[in-house]
């Protein structure tokens, strides 16, 4: 059993998304399109309110479903430099692809595992349109081999996490990026600015399956774009 | 560059969970304990939507807080077989181990990745005691070894889907099972009867690290314990 170590640290996906105390209330028989109610306050609502308030149910909110998702999940700060991340870990998985240290001289150029997952938003568009939308933010995050033996064979098994990269598409503020798509190495560290085009996109551009996303690797959004 | 092929097939996971119009009415100042939530409707909610309703803000939900999250995943028919999951793609991914076949002999327990995902109830409930609820369900999606080669260097990376299996825990239903946990292979089937105790269950008695899972390989379930 080889056991690899790499340096470890925790970084917990226990974020909410909604802090504030919300309810849920279903109206019955309300129908109205998602343009309308995203234009904010309604002037038939109060009559709504009113005729219903005496026989609608609260609940709190258990609602996961990402078609109406609107959330942006990519944050930049003033100087331009993406805020790490928090909650990715309770965003979709895409794959995990594995490059173990012993595959590649002891250097793989990303340890060891790739966890790489799509925001939900992004997600939800996906499924719609099988494109990368503006605003798409891809998250790896790597975690080291912590064995090739368990009881369910041979293999490489994850161990402990060792940071994340991030890749933001955003045709305004990266407009001059190749594809809009720009990468961001944060390791431990809670913001980072965009790498060199050569650092990362270049080598996208030229491999990855679709719009430099490697989703030759990730089956869930073959899938997804199969439906 | 070594191509390995299984049986292909897609299931899509683009299951909504509220397929009815919803509307979020955040209401400021207005705090109330989640049993209290609970428990239905309230006395004191029509005067709060009297008075908030010309101000409150009406939007399509976007929460995906799982902390109020109450949906049990795990569905029986009447015969007892667990209905197939469709929407576990959009859970919480744990960790992905590989067992390839060129490391087994061509025949490994389970070809070739393993994608696990809890279901974001229990996912909740584990954040916030470290524990598997009973309602626990947790998928294991196999997925072939597309290449061993790619631009990030020698390894393993995801090709197609294979198939799923899956695990339940419920403290009523599996009172005489193991941890009350039962195990369920599904393949491309609709539903599965639960395996026999000596199938699986053996074997995640004797080497999984807590309560039957293998929680030594899924990172995502210690860190978020840790905290």
């Amino acid at each position: 059993m080889t056991k690899l170590q790499g340096s470890v640290y925790y970084y917990g996906g226990c974020i909410k998304e909604a802090l504030e105390p919300v309810f849920v209330i279903p109206i019955l028989g309300f129908e109205m399109s998602e343009q309308k109610l995203l234009k904010g306050t309604l002037a038939s609502l109060p009559v709504f309110l009113l005729t219903g308030a005496l026989s609608v149910q609260v609940r709190p909110t258990i609602a996961a479903d990402y078609s109406h998702h609107s959330k942006e999940y990519a944050k930049f700060n003033k100087a331009g430099e993406l805020v790490r991340p928090t909650d990715y870990r309770e965003w979709i998985f895409v794959g995990a692809p594995v490059t173990p240290k012993d595959m590649n001289d002891g250097k793989p150029a990303f340890p060891e595992f790739h966890n790489v997952y799509i925001d939900p938003t992004s997600w939800a568009h996906y499924k719609k349109t099988g494109e990368f939308r503006s605003g798409t933010i891809i998250v790896k995050e790597l975690a080291s081999v912590g064995t090739k033996q368990s009881a369910s064979g041979n293999g490489y098994f994850p161990g402990e996490f060792l940071g994340i990269a991030a890749t933001v598409k955003d045709t305004k503020r990266f407009a001059d990026r190749p594809n809009n798509w720009a990468y961001f190495g944060f390791d431990d560290k809670p913001r980072a600015a965009a790498q060199p085009d050569d650092a990362c996109a270049a080598c996208h551009k030229a491999n990855a399956a679709q719009d430099m996303v490697f989703t030759q690797h990730y089956p869930v959004l073959r899938a997804a774009k199969s439906k």
